[in-house]
């Protein structure tokens, strides 16, 4: 059975998610109809990320087992025609080697926060940003994401149901600046804990509002308690950016 | 009767313009309705460019009399509130001269024009961009839009219903970038014909399309014929960025 690798866009603001779930659209739902469309057949789409409802995607790898073969760029053209109007899109499409795994392979995921910091209500920005009235000190952001940056028991920052077998992570990157009123936080690690990166941002916007300093963020990451975490950042400014699977493609 | 300079945000497409227009909501109107809720005054707002039907604003700039002195942070805070959830903001408000005028007094307009460069549909993007699937040729382009800088009678890049009383327009700066995906296109003038903006973008693409060379361009634009245009460019990817009025302002 080929397997094929494709990249996709999609607003997360129009989906329940990646995964399928009863009674709700997902970006997942929404790919397996378009393959159905175009093959006839009932596919599964495996996603590398398993972005929560309302998360958004520049970047999301997933793969497709069809049962023959098909020219990647005539399949992505299709499903791209079948996916219309959905706000979601495939970018790439290849031919992967048959032990590809979009979850499993993956070596780094990147995702980025998008905050808009001033006093006024959004208009172009609305759903695709975090709105934070007040300014945010960006100086002392970034010391305290130096605190969260490395390996570290990330309890504080995981949601409560998380499955993940252990609340260790390494977060490799945790980067911070500022364009105008957009703040952008880059995140990235080998893999992240359900509600990681939107408790973390909480956390950052507190130090930035002046509600904590770099030390009162340390002290919650010890301390090793989800109730210590501040209010998580809302969904709608989180975006899968990349996904890394070999040395060749993290340039 | 004190005269107030205000600078606006607003997302073009969900009104029918700048002006007001009867049966038909307008940025004017909204605001005015605004002016009305916060200091029960008939107000006409007066703003520095009439953009069109779904043209957006980044900086559009306006002027409101009222009838009596206003704490100019206190009014855009109110104005704000009543603008809500219109996607259009006030970013600044402040006491003019009696003698500013948003429209006369201003030096020069600087307007954006976004494209959104790629074969696949838009996701996020829609609205804001006009989606132009073929690459284009951004050396290409910028050889045509040396043609269009300067003083020329832009009879052939004007709506055939435009005011002006000479189609005689100095176009001192026409800027071509492309970041990723995005091609932004500056352009600045004391003024501008009606449609010039867009009507130069649409022959922009046809040079990055291949379709017009740079000469063909000067040829058009030399034959003064609004039938020589190519089709223009549409509304939802202009934006008026910003309005100059003096010296100390253009920094």
């Amino acid at each position: 059975m080929p397997r094929y690798k494709i990249l996709l866009e999609y607003d997360g603001s129009a989906f329940h998610g990646w995964q399928a779930q009863r009674g709700h659209d997902s970006a997942q739902e929404a790919l397996a109809r378009a393959c159905f469309a175009y093959a006839q057949e009932e596919i599964v789409p495996y996603g590398a990320g398993r972005t929560d409802s309302g998360v958004h995607a520049l970047g999301q790898v997933a793969h497709l087992d069809f049962s023959r073969e098909k020219d990647p760029r005539e399949m992505k053209e299709a499903l791209n025609f079948h996916l219309k109007p959905q706000p979601i899109v495939l970018l790439e499409a290849s031919l992967a080697p048959p032990d590809f795994h979009a979850r499993h392979s993956a070596k780094a995921r990147a995702y980025l926060y998008r905050i808009w910091n001033r006093a006024e209500a959004l208009t172009f920005q609305k759903g695709l940003f975090w709105h934070v009235r007040q300014p945010l000190n960006i100086a002392a952001m970034r010391e305290a994401a130096g605190v969260f940056l490395g390996t570290h028991d990330f309890t504080t920052f995981r949601a409560a149901h998380c499955q993940a077998a252990s609340p260790t992570k390494t977060l490799d990157a945790l980067e911070i600046a500022r364009q105008g009123e957009e703040i952008r936080i880059g995140a990235k690690a080998r893999s992240f804990l359900h509600h990681q990166i939107r408790s973390l941002v909480g956390a950052l916007k507190y130090v930035g509002e002046g509600r904590w300093t770099a030390e009162e963020a340390r002290a919650a990451l010890e301390a090793r308690d989800r109730a210590r975490c501040p209010p998580m950042a809302p969904a709608r400014g989180l975006y899968l950016e990349r996904v890394f699977y070999g040395e060749e493609e993290t340039a």
